[in-house]
């Protein structure tokens, strides 16, 4: 029985290594930026950075890195076998042969590999808001949105371990261009890069006057400007953090009526907004969802652990393959 | 160890029940339309029709109805209890206790209920195109779209069996006004009616030449005559088509990316026009399904039993409750 895992989540911008006990507990911790850079060996830089992480956490404990499981949670297409066959959001990598690259850097037969947000799922299920809740959806609002969805108690990966990709359910039938391709993904309307969107939008259609003059330009105002604003209460500001809202509730209620899940869990960054933007997709819901009335209520919460949820799934999913 | 059930499919325009064996084969059939009057009595129509349905079914085969157990299969938000909570496309019933009603007519302690979609998918996975496939979505075209999705092998019911509403996923935010209250659903676009919708809206703005003019003016020409005329190559009538073909892989697309299924079946009315439609998906689904070339193959096929597979797949729900 082992009782110590490693789990480690490579975020947009940073990826944050957890040595967590079995139980949960978080023993240590270690993290740096997550390369951008591209290189002509797909996915070396991510690798360098991952193993550098665990060799760091591991040497810190006085373990030997082949001796803990590892998993690495990663955004978009996530072979089991390590192979990151497609992420929009993290370039660098997409294509990349992680398993591979990993496991003679760790020196390791015991390094693992699932997609990001299924591991906040997982933890969240375990640990987290959706501890006893057989249905819910983890909803992770980055730079892109992710999902891990649960049903009927278990992980739905699908057929190929691709199930999740949520951000990429078209609510604009030829709407605004995706990274990934296609037109009207959901993460171009409700995501931290929908917000960086729609605020660029709002500047340069006047409707963002006040942090304009602040800014002194349009082209100046971000996102980050537009949730501080509305935490301040400037009306401009939290009419574009409701329409987020809207977008947000939207997406949900395309999920709850395909799966019925009665409940969602939000992590991410955008979630550190999640006083503003939460109650108003909670409200929104009523009337998006399909037969509202009808059905139980459906509940809407933040992650409970936060930013750290990827790296904690990561672990239990080391822990499960290793069992 | 019961060897017959009966299984019931209320569609939007007639019901129909079936007399069948363990193994799949149907022993005896019996048919009705639909009622669609409004009773004060909500449902009760509906229970009429199904009763004497099971009874003519029954007497046939000199079977006493209380001794065979019998599922019925209905469109919309099914309560596993025999309530059908809410019908956008069947409003004669939408609300009723049908549980209550059918178990009285019928004496019987073995009447049970599931959705219609979910009874086809169930039907298709045990029988026909979905066998032995363990991540599938059974897609029925009708007056609306439904839908049946298997998981890891199983069926997803969701936190209170409303799973697979897929009808109801927006695709077009704040799009055409849907009978569920909602705007901008898949089934407005890519189901029967949506191609009501689309043959009015075509042959109005003069995209229906021939049609119009074979019925003499724009609001006679009929979703019919598109699929009838599509069929003899009509270069108007299949660009209609191939537009239902398009949303139709729209919104498969976004099964795709959120559940990760590899394959389809379709079923339902719309489905008989699946020469036409079914290719023009699939040509479409290779762009619109983020990471297609990342995937293995999607495959989109007819479902096998066509009308007869809700029917059916209701009496598999019979056998599997009885066991």
């Amino acid at each position: 029985m082992i009782d110590v895992a490693i789990g480690v989540d490579v975020g947009g911008t940073k990826a944050l290594a957890l040595l967590v006990a079995r139980d949960g507990r978080v023993l240590a911790e270690a993290q740096a930026p997550t390369p951008h850079l591209n290189s002509d060996d797909v996915g070396a830089p991510t690798a360098a950075v991952v193993t550098e992480l665990v060799k760091t956490l591991s040497a810190h404990q006085g373990l030997d890195p082949s001796s803990v499981p590892i998993c690495i949670g990663l955004p978009g297409m996530m072979r089991r076998d390590g192979r990151l066959v497609y992420a929009p959001n993290l370039r660098s990598a997409s294509g990349a042969d992680l398993g591979a690259l990993l496991s003679v850097a760790l020196a390791s037969s015991m390094v693992f590999f699932e997609n990001d947000a299924n591991c906040a799922a997982l933890c969240e299920h375990e640990w987290g808001a959706g501890r006893g809740i057989d249905d819910f959806v983890m909803v992770t609002l980055g730079t892109g949105i992710g999902g891990g969805i649960i049903a009927d108690g278990e992980l739905i990966r699908g057929h190929s371990g691709f199930a999740g990709e949520i951000g990429h359910m078209v609510v604009v039938a030829r709407g605004a261009a995706c990274l990934c391709g296609g037109h009207g993904c959901w993460e171009r309307y409700a995501s931290g890069g929908g917000l960086n969107r729609l605020t660029r939008e709002a500047a340069i259609d006047g409707r963002l006057p006040t942090l304009v003059a602040q800014r002194g330009n349009a082209a100046s105002v971000r996102a980050e400007d537009v949730t501080a604003a509305a935490a301040q209460n400037l009306d401009e500001a939290v009419v574009l953090m409701r329409e987020i809202g809207w977008w947000l509730a939207l997406g949900l209620a395309n999920l709850a009526a395909i799966l019925d899940c009665g409940h969602f869990v939000i992590g991410g960054g955008l979630s550190t907004a999640s006083d503003l933007v939460l109650p108003c997709a909670r409200e929104y819901l009523v009337d998006l969802v399909e037969g509202y009335s009808a059905r139980p209520a459906i509940t809407v919460t933040p992650s409970m652990f936060g930013p750290r949820s990827g790296a904690m799934g990561a672990a239990l999913v080391a822990f499960e393959r290793t069992r």
